[in-house]
């Protein structure tokens, strides 16, 4: 189980690329805004900050001005909330998002949310309907995402270190999910729009008091092909008929995490 | 329980303002997609339509053109699935979403998500925290919405007809709800971003077999006050602490009705 205890819900502060360890750091801008103004942190107060190789720091409020503050930084081993007027931190279990790539710009709104929802992954899979193809971009675009991603940290104070990943192939899914899950059980779900015979699952009763990794395939704006859906649930994968409209990508992808999410941290199961 | 018929899931085409009953209609532009692409109707193929005034539709593929079609028209009184390549009608328990206003653009996402998933209606609120202010500017913002609404039902194809309301103060809430439900039983959420003593009710038990009209109340870019989501409670409505980190609002909404409708449309109950 140590896989799933780093998935943590906490406060944090995402410092900057440039920040190498001095004792004080100036802070401005949007991170500004952050901490006074959506954590609102007073003089005194210590939130936990995490550096781009992982390292952990205590960052003390030591100067709030106009446009900018100082907080101090020292170095901690341990991830603990250091702020009481924030929320508890809480583990969350390991959600990986299979996301076959959208058109345009609509992957940014999908690993926005996902990322602020505390997903371990999102992880782009080429499908057959895919109108969208990134070959050759990839570390372009990949550089893209991970600026989305940090955002979104900051913005949901999320301790999961949302990873983007890919491009893989639709059926090389049930692969990347073994080696993530390295020896704890998986749960796969695809979303589809449609019934597959006899084949359905509950969303509700399949997710239910599971504890694992969780996988998520949210096809293409064209769908998932049959018989790359068969070929998933022939791997053990389950086919959920979400009991709503036809959603959007982007929609479905956020709207099946809040509802994965909400049974898997259920306290009444 | 007649209020309640009233939702049903099924692919939909809205016809056009300008429709006056004319026994054939030629479709162009999105919509022409709309029907050739994302439904791919083929000719002969009966697709339910619904005009402005609510009433319902036969409409049948009549010619295919390049970058237009044809449809006749004949006024049916039973909304019933026609063609059968596409997905069941399904009865959808009603959701409100009561909105606080946020900023800027976020409404048209809320709106747009919020209405694919067939949500019986949207109802914007004022609450201490909004920094958004529409006074004076409502019939212009409604007007609006109203355009995003009728898209995202093109889209999803939902038989929901989606409302966009309001702005209503928050105190007001409960008195709306009942109006809306009218004798039906209901059930408010409130999400809020941390514990209230004691009082937080968990989402899956909340929900899990309730048959009536439920309430999702979202709070602004700043949050709830404690004395605004007191007041709820007093109400009878439960306090709801998702567990996930915080969310935007534009993510909470729809990550909360994704759980909400999966636990209240799930067989296993």
């Amino acid at each position: 189980m140590s896989e799933l205890d780093h998935n943590h819900s906490m406060r944090l502060y995402l410092l900057p690329q440039t920040f190498k360890g001095e004792p004080e750091i100036e802070i401005r801008g949007k991170d500004f805004n952050y901490l006074t103004r959506a954590l609102r942190l007073k003089i005194g107060q210590i939130i936990m900050g995490r550096d781009r190789e992982g390292g952990l720091w205590d960052l003390q409020m030591v100067r709030i001005g106009k446009d900018s503050c100082i907080v101090s930084t020292s170095r901690t081993e341990k991830a603990t909330e250091r702020t009481d007027a924030l929320p508890q931190a809480r583990p969350l279990k390991p959600i990986i998002l299979y996301q076959c790539l959208p058109k345009g710009r609509k992957m940014d709104d999908i690993i926005k949310k996902a990322t602020e929802a505390g997903v371990s992954a999102v992880v782009l899979v080429r499908s057959r309907n895919c109108i969208a193809n990134i070959d050759g971009k990839e570390s372009s675009r990949l550089e893209r995402y991970d600026a989305v991603v940090t955002e979104a940290i900051q913005q949901s104070g999320s301790m999961v270190p949302t990873k983007v990943e890919g491009v893989i192939d639709i059926k090389d899914i049930p692969e990347d999910l073994e080696r993530r899950a390295n020896g704890v059980p998986t749960l796969g779900l695809v979303l589809h729009q449609s019934a597959i015979r006899n084949q359905n699952s509950d969303l509700l009763s399949s997710t239910m008091g599971f504890d694992g990794y969780v996988a998520i395939v949210v096809g293409p704006e064209g769908g998932l092909e049959e018989d790359e859906c068969q070929s998933l649930l022939d791997r053990g994968f389950k086919a959920i008929l979400l009991k709503t409209n036809i959603l959007r990508c982007e929609t479905a992808s956020i709207y099946a995490i809040g509802a994965v999410q909400t049974i898997l941290e259920s306290s009444c199961q």
